[in-house]
């Protein structure tokens, strides 16, 4: 439990000053201005400071002691944490930087706290931290500079975990600057060595003040639990994902390594959890004040959220369109009923339409009645499920009072977002109104259009299905013998022919292969088959194989098959046998594997195969175990989604099959821990069907079932 | 020529009024505030308008007269063009509503000014729109509110052309605010009836008050000479394209008509005239201001340019390291004199890379001297082509002296992009600064690091090569006799066996096919060209053939391919005949055609083909003739450009033999007018060369060779 960090009794500032500008003048000055409780400044080199008595060591601290706030140099922080658990302290707020951000030797330093915190049962927060702010409580336990927050401590029910130092003193300062968005509680947990984003979110997730919660996070300390968190959460969660640089592209045996080593694993993942993904940091800012509004949802029947835009041009309303589409929203088509309200007050000559260009109703009305009217009726819209508003603000009569513009809208509501523009003097107050009386603006029309797209993601989330557990197999015999083998051989990689025998055993639908041993039984086989065929010869341990020129596809008849056997032989090392394959022809050519992450643990993968699969990487991620449900939105991630419904005449996917496929390899490799990675492809679809025609089975040495 | 709109002698405000408030008060008001010219208010119900002398109709007024503004309302403008015809005005700014963007009968309206003007020698700008304002020489010939403009005009070097009326209003206020873009012409060109953006463009690339330009527009009236006028200009361009909902997504005949349809021609047409395409009109905007300072763009070795990040965060150093790697920047690789240089100021704790993380050193040195230096050292780093500085602008020593920090870069100047946050208080002063010593800030990161990448993207312009004459290909007898045969039949479209002769006629690379009567003679011809073979049945004008059963491949034997036959003998209507040909394997599936498009004529795509091109829309377009340098570019648009060096083996695209055949093409339906559409899908790419399994070639009645 990390509670007590949020409601200590009596705090220690370890590396207090009276210096001005420093961060320990700052942090012992935010703990005066916050913290009711004890506070106990130590400093050796200060009897007080700031009227406090100032304490040489923790050690000689007498009163009661929770929390110690820590900025003293990096390598001076063991000491003191010996003597925080000496005196009894439960936590410890390491502000210092010098740790693990700057290599090596730091690592080794955090390293050495955490065990002196780990063995004395005391929490570490940090290091190279900013702490937090509790507006609730109004505790500012961080080095930020005291006129930052002073004015601008605005209570609200947005929570913020962020992984960074000091990106969030700036950036918190310039929201607090901004007056509107109310905080919660802004955690900076730097390189959580102990106290990690997981366990902070659980917390938030109980706290009553915490409504929606951002988070910046570089990396997931225990990813499956929170992703499982995430799932379940009824409070919505935005993430900025930093550190996305794709690994080097070097050449992998799987293509499944290589294409989740990129972002599109963990994009997938926080796909699965629910998570509304953000692209920069004012970007998850306004996406969380947004959500954080009681914004009434409703589902439009078509999937699509329909959008109104209310607006005094028609070019903005142009490019609101084009956002829109972008971000699969749709264009409400206005009822006749609603047309007909709207042209009460456009002139005759204006026809009505969406996006509603509404500057003649304002011309001929004044602005306010304008907006009081097209606000109204599109807000009463059946057909509307969210409303965009261009709002210019500037002189004279295009200087609404907002509020009273607004006050048409009663009870619940539906999301209503401005696009606000005009200068600065006439923007900001109608801003402040606006956000005051809960409808936020925004500066930019691509944000107002991502952020309403936000809105309507969270509403899906409320339909989903818990999770199911896996496919509850038993363990085939002829599984059982072929993890036997493994386990004896110590295998890392297992080729085609054996990859295939582990899919079989599972009862997957494997291409049929004859073995032949050489050419003349090769050429019976094949007749047996019937052309065309496939011929594959077999190196144990190679899977490169169309590179070694161990494939040859499509041979039409005894000739071809014959140059092709002889082509191979002539290879070093040539062939242990032959394996002959009907070519078949499918409709599509997917990919499909599993592989364990070590940040989340196992996840599948789904994609579209061939020669694309690197190009354009069209793969969908998700942690194991699989519903049929998240397989289905694997497919639906896809951006060829729409083959898998049948093209030019071709069957749909069989999704219960398909389904059966990913679980069945989820399931194999939670099983079986040694796996992993199942790398299927390609995976073909034939009449609806999935049939692999090759597999690889990567295998680790380090555990068994 | 119309540039006596630019400076007039005599402008008539027609539709003037004294009531306050009203687009009329305000138009009149501007024109006395900043023209200083013969100046006639014409209203028949006033004597006088501030001062003036007003004018029942333009026929009354005695003085000179070039120019009339008007504001009637529209059913009475074509009377007041009238009058301004008698009375020998030379052009007509009509800023009322009511025309061709509210349906037929305003187009109809519209459609008699135009004749009015034409008959009369007088030229029209808009109608629908604000006209414009001239910082040069302070004229506002727009209704946009006095107190928006006399405060806020700023005269500076940028230019925009704006096909909206309303919104120019509002959104160049909003600019004036900020008080930091320098502008020199805004026009607002509303419906375009006669004046119009490629005039006006050729217009501002001659104005010497002009030196980067930006547009706002939803359409073209006159494609090609624009693009042709782009591409020669030395003046940095930025466009904002207004309406890119796709077409409704009916099944089309030809795929380059239906990936045409949307927007992703004129993507194309725009990256070869080296246009800058924002997605925002902010965007826009950041985009041509900072366009418009005067940076030195030196060239990257790698072609990427290399930026170094100078932060005080690290979490804003991989957020920004994240949006670099989207828009095709990297991050600068520091030499170790740079390193040196920087590690002067940071603690010896602290190694120092790029991204650098410099608030240890701002911490042990204060801030001003921390940026000073690492400004200046990464400035002088030969290795750095960019820089982008995190700057946080708050209080006490966290409220920089700007102008001094920045005193370090003398002369000519890299690229140096804030991106700046702050609380207003601090922000605002410190973003005036910067912006008044011609350095850049930005509120995001994402949109910092955009504009990053279009200052390299406008040094790469200069690199361009001028575009060649097409190929000069003489007509073959046998494409003339096509052409004749095809002027006789009036066929609207030939279907494979017919549009493959055109091919042929150009010498372009075809499958073989053997034409067969019966199934007899199909066994016959496939036991010639060899096994497996595909075969297609002939009905003439089917172009469907594959929906309609006409198509069996991979058919192995004889068997095979008498069922094939015999399946398609039982069709209605039966084949005509048939036609035999090899079972093509190849590399890589392309797709290539020509389309005429209404606005920029004739075009060229080339795309990666087979089931994915409807689902990736992997395509580029560019205008015709092309050169070589352009079916380059085009293969570099395409994401899958990597499959065009080879793959797993196969031997890179002969680009030589693929730019014949682009232009070849283009060159065929130059000759031929009647050709509206050809389509080459698949084009295969074999050992490199490219082959067309199929093609459609699609002609109109209305023209000819």
């Amino acid at each position: 439990m990390i509670d007590f960090f949020f409601e200590p009794v009596g705090v220690a500032v370890v590396g207090a000053t009276p210096e001005p500008h420093t961060a320990g003048f700052n942090l012992i000055t935010n703990l005066t201005l916050s913290y009711r409780g004890p506070i106990y400044p130590v400093n050796p080199k200060h009897d007080e400071i700031l009227g406090l008595r100032c304490y040489p060591r923790v050690s000689n601290i007498e009163g009661p002691l929770d929390v110690a706030l820590i900025l003293v140099p990096a390598p001076a922080v063991p000491q003191v944490l010996e003597d925080c658990v000496a005196k009894g302290a439960r936590g410890a707020i390491i502000e210092s930087s010098g740790f693990a951000e700057v290599g090596s030797r730091g690592k080794a330093l955090q390293d050495r706290c955490v065990a002196i915190a780990r063995k004395g049962g005391m929490r570490l927060w940090g290091p190279n931290c900013m702490g937090f702010i509790d507006t609730s409580k109004g505790h500012v336990f961080s080095f930020v500079i005291p006129e930052a927050w002073k004015e601008g401590m605005n209570a609200g029910r947005v929570s913020l975990i962020v992984q960074s130092g000091l990106l969030a003193a700036g950036f918190i300062t310039t929201l607090m600057g901004n007056k509107t968005l109310g905080l919660a509680k802004v955690c900076s947990i730097g390189n959580k060595c102990d106290v990690e984003e997981t366990e902070l979110l659980e917390y938030l997730l109980r706290d009553r003040a915490t409504k929606v919660i951002g988070l910046y996070l570089e990396s997931f300390m225990n990813g499956r639990r929170f992703i499982e968190l995430c799932h379940s959460s009824p409070k919505p969660i935005v993430i900025l994902k930093g550190g996305k640089t794709p690994l080097s592209a070097e050449a992998t045996v799987s293509h499944t390594a290589s294409l989740a080593g990129n972002d599109q694993l963990i994009t997938g993942l926080l796909r699965q959890a629910n998570l509304h993904q953000a692209e920069d940091f004012f970007e998850m800012i306004d996406m969380a004040r947004t959500l954080e509004k009681d914004f009434r949802l409703q589902q439009p029947p078509q999937g699509r959220p329909r959008i109104a835009i209310l607006s005094y041009s028609g070019a903005s309303g142009i490019v609101t369109t084009d956002h829109l589409e972008k971000h699969h929203l749709t264009l409400a088509r206005l009822s006749p009923q609603t047309q007909k309200r709207l042209e009460e007050l456009s002139p005759a000559w204006m026809p009505v339409k969406n996006p509603v260009d509404y500057w003649p109703a304002a011309e001929k009305h004044g602005p306010s009645l304008a907006y009081k009217h097209g606000i109204k009726v599109l807000h009463d819209a059946p057909e509307v499920d969210g409303l965009i508003v261009h709002l210019f603000a500037g002189f004279g009569i295009w200087f609404l009072d907002m509020k009273e513009v607004m006050s048409v809208i009663k009870g619940s509501r539906k999301p209503i977002l401005f696009w606000l523009i005009g200068p600065e003097k006439g923007r900001e107050p109608t801003r402040l109104t606006l956000e005051q009386e809960g409808w936020p603006t925004f500066h930019e029309i691509h944000r107002t259009v991502r952020v309403m797209a936000s809105l309507f993601a969270q509403s899906r989330q409320k339909e989903r299905m818990p999770g199911i557990p896996s496919p509850g197999l038993s363990i085939d015999p002829s599984l059982k013998e072929l993890i036997e083998k493994a386990d004896r051989n110590q295998a890392a990689v297992l080729d085609e022919f054996d990859s295939k025998k582990w899919l079989r055993a599972l009862d997957l639908k494997v291409v049929d292969e004859a073995i032949a041993q050489d050419m003349e039984e090769a050429l019976t086989k094949a007749d047996e088959i019937g052309y065309p065929v496939v011929l594959k010869g077999r190196v144990e341990g190679q899977v490169h194989k169309t590179e070694a020129g161990l494939v040859k596809l499509n041979l039409c008849n005894a000739g071809q098959l014959r140059s092709a056997c002889q082509e191979m032989l002539n290879l070093k090392p040539k062939p242990d046998f032959f394996m002959v394959q009907p070519m078949l022809k499918g409709d599509l050519e997917l990919i499909a594997g599993v592989i364990r992450d070590p940040q989340f643990g196992l996840a599948a993968m789904l994609g579209l195969g061939g020669i694309w699969t690197e190009t354009y990487r069209d793969v969908a991620f998700r942690l194991v175990p699989l519903t049929q449900k998240d397989v289905k939105e694997m497919v639906s991630d896809l951006k060829g989604e729409a083959l898998f419904k049948g093209y030019r005449g071709s069957k749909p996917v069989n999704m219960g099959a398909l389904s059966d496929w990913l679980m069945k390899l989820g399931w194999l490799a939670m099983t079986y821990e040694k796996i992993e990675q199942i790398d299927v492809n390609p995976l073909l679809i034939i009449d609806g069907e999935p049939v692999a025609l090759d597999a690889t089975v990567m295998l680790t040495q380090d555990s068994k079932i």
